[in-house]
């Protein structure tokens, strides 16, 4: 008998869904076992439902998907944590399996939907939540169990990277990189989400969360996104032999779980290094494992469908059996988050000063009044006629000095005409 | 209850496997609520039993384990197909579920090791068969079934990419790179398996059948191994814009499936390109999923633990639930196997020849004769004091005719002084 599906949301990743059901229906029976049916869509208005075939379908009424007792399983991808929550939530308790995409419900509201999927004898899967496509959350809940994972360290947000590599490699200002981003679709015409790292803020909260087996929200993450982020910085780092990159980074320490997003200097040799454009990579070490590294297109309607269909069939597959949930919430621990004010590490930091003596003397006082020890100063070429940058590296400093010696610099006139650009530097 | 696990073979992996299990056991249930507890240990000699600490555990005969009703699931470690295909057997006629990291018994025997499991009602894993720690054969029966594959392309063995990249970047000649390889434990006395490609290719028959629904097995697979590489060869790639490499590859086509494995060059800026040293990465197409890259430790105790034990804690929890076998064989399609002879690629050829006047006015003509077009022909630098090495680059041209022109020309004398060095290229 068919397991019937009932997806509420038709933009691109819903369309992809509904195409992927059309074209392969009929190899997942005769491949799996599996029969799935969409019996119902759900939108705003009815176009998308009809350009893609099913029109007659449509309903703009979600409670008509979750009321309907023959819907088996429901799609959310409205995204966002107002209605797509009520979807969600409603779903859950009418006795519905649910498959979402929705990381920031995920990562803000996690907690909840798994106590309502446990409460209700159902199960939530969010493999589309991160890395559109890539299958990471699925190897993390299932071949990679028997490690203790160590670290997660992402490049999860394809427009930033788009971005970054444009700004490296075709020498494009900071502007000129986003507008391109957005004329090409990559970006929203209101960036912040992904410039300032709040959609990867959310991505490594779900993925710490299932790495570590402990509750990691998105408030948790120290977030920092690549405003700041110039040319100047992107050809400094190259010379140092470095990439800048947005990464997403969660590690197990001894103290806690240290967990961030910020622009960060990554060796030109790590794997993580030729990741480009608008593709996704994460990068996973575990106690047996070793290096294991998970790649692919971040984002676009096929690859997030093909990870919501992923995990709409293994829903199928579980309810043909007559299985309950196989795997639900892991948060089994409660791991400490560190701060990142008592993290220590290098950092690359530019500030742009006026151009007239006696500069360097008093910023360099003022990191060493701060335990900053310094590796190497260089002045790049001026940014406009009175200005010039001025990139220092330190040594191995703590986070909580460098912020105060960065302050301290910025409260003297003329040391910091912009805010300064920081890029921490991973080995 | 704790679900109890009979090991047969205690080599480097199985002994990664105790590891797993004497630190982690009480995490597993922590997190997963999965005991699983080591009742038996099979191996010729107990030295490694004792090793591991469970010298208590040891029995000198696999049938005490296979006959055993307590035990739950038997890992097979022992490698091979002749006693390792009994154990297998037998222990799904007994009830047992099966865990095994043996490439080389499912590329050969897949199919009467998943027919014996369908009529036992057990399951048979094998995630650590291929590319040890990574997580690609669970990806491909879960995660990306949503799609059509419409290739897999794989460095699946880390001795000869280990000897590709010492040479590559090191200008180490073939035999001082295997003598190293060896040193270092990353090659058998007998490198044969590796060096011939044979490895690779019971790899890409078990990808390839999953991936495409569709029994390939090892001898379906042309295989061509890596001893007639030179630096020469590294050396013309690199200044051509590419890396060699010994792929295994798998393509869906209209008129069947195109696998193969055989030393190949693919342009610098691929993802695979960068895969160095003993590391595996394994590159999967979909059609919805586009590109992804699963990279990561081919090798290595820990590595291939990891990914037994991933697959032992998946039919733990399984067990647990009284749930029967989830996946079984999904080679539900016969699609033919290509031969190679119908393939058309561009190649790259070296010959070694006498040098004397008229060499290359014959050997052009071969070509010309075969209908294989020239797109570029090197000398480079003397072989020795009386040959010469040529290189020529064809247009795409097919396979057939390729070799005919080869063969012709190793029938003249002075034109083939050494087997000729094949390079198919792959934009």
């Amino acid at each position: 008998m068919a397991i019937r599906i009932g997806l509420v949301g038709t933009g691109t990743v819903g369309g992809g869904c509904i195409d992927i059901i059309n074209k392969h229906r009929d190899a997942f029976v005769r491949h799996y076992g599996i029969d799935v049916e969409l019996a119902a869509v759900c939108s705003l208005s009815d176009a998308e439902a009809k350009a893609h075939g099913v029109g007659h379908l449509f309903t703009d009424d979600f409670h008509n998907i979750i009321n309907d007792p023959a819907i088996d399983i429901v799609i959310e991808l409205i995204g966002g944590t107002t209605i797509a929550k009520t979807v969600v939530l409603e779903a859950l308790r009418a006795g519905k399996n649910v498959v979402t995409a929705n990381k920031a419900l995920m990562a803000t509201s996690g907690q909840e939907v798994m106590d309502t999927a446990e409460a209700a004898g159902k199960t939530v899967l969010f493999g589309a939540s991160v890395g559109g496509g890539i299958p990471i959350i699925g190897p993390l809940k299932h071949s990679l169990i028997a490690n203790q994972i160590e670290s997660v360290t992402g490049i999860v947000n394809g427009t930033t990277n788009y971005m970054l590599t444009r700004m490296a490699d075709n020498g494009m200002s900071y502007d000129e990189a986003l507008a391109e981003a957005q004329a090409q679709g990559f970006a929203e015409a209101n960036p912040s989400a992904d410039v300032d790292g709040f959609d990867a803020a959310a991505k490594i909260a779900i993925l710490a969360s299932i790495a570590f087996n402990s509750r990691v929200a998105m408030d948790d993450v120290y977030t920092r996104g690549i405003t700041n982020i110039t040319t100047t910085d992107l050809d400094a780092a190259r010379e140092m032999g470095y990439a800048v990159k947005l990464l997403a980074i969660a590690h197990r320490t001894d103290s806690g779980i240290d967990v961030r997003v910020h622009p960060t200097m990554i060796p030109q040799s790590h794997q993580l290094a030729t990741v480009n454009g608008v593709f996704n990579a994460i990068y996973v070490v575990g106690d047996f494992v070793g290096e294991t590294m998970f790649f692919g297109e971040g984002a676009g309607a096929g690859a997030a469908a093909s990870a919501v269909m992923g995990d709409v069939l293994e829903l199928a597959r579980l309810i043909q059996q007559g299985v309950g949930p196989v795997v639900g919430c892991t948060c089994t621990d409660e791991l400490p988050i560190r701060t990142i004010d008592t993290l220590s590490m290098k950092y690359y930091i530019r500030f742009t000063v006026a151009d007239r003596p006696g500069v360097l003397a008093t910023m360099s006082q003022i990191f060493a009044d701060n335990n900053v020890s310094i590796h190497s100063m260089t002045q790049r070429g001026k940014s406009d006629r009175s200005n010039v940058d001025i990139v220092y590296v330190t040594h191995t400093a703590l986070e909580s000095d460098v912020q105060a010696a960065i302050e301290a610099i910025c409260a003297v006139p003329d040391l910091c005409e912009v805010e300064p650009s920081l890029i921490r530097v991973e080995e």
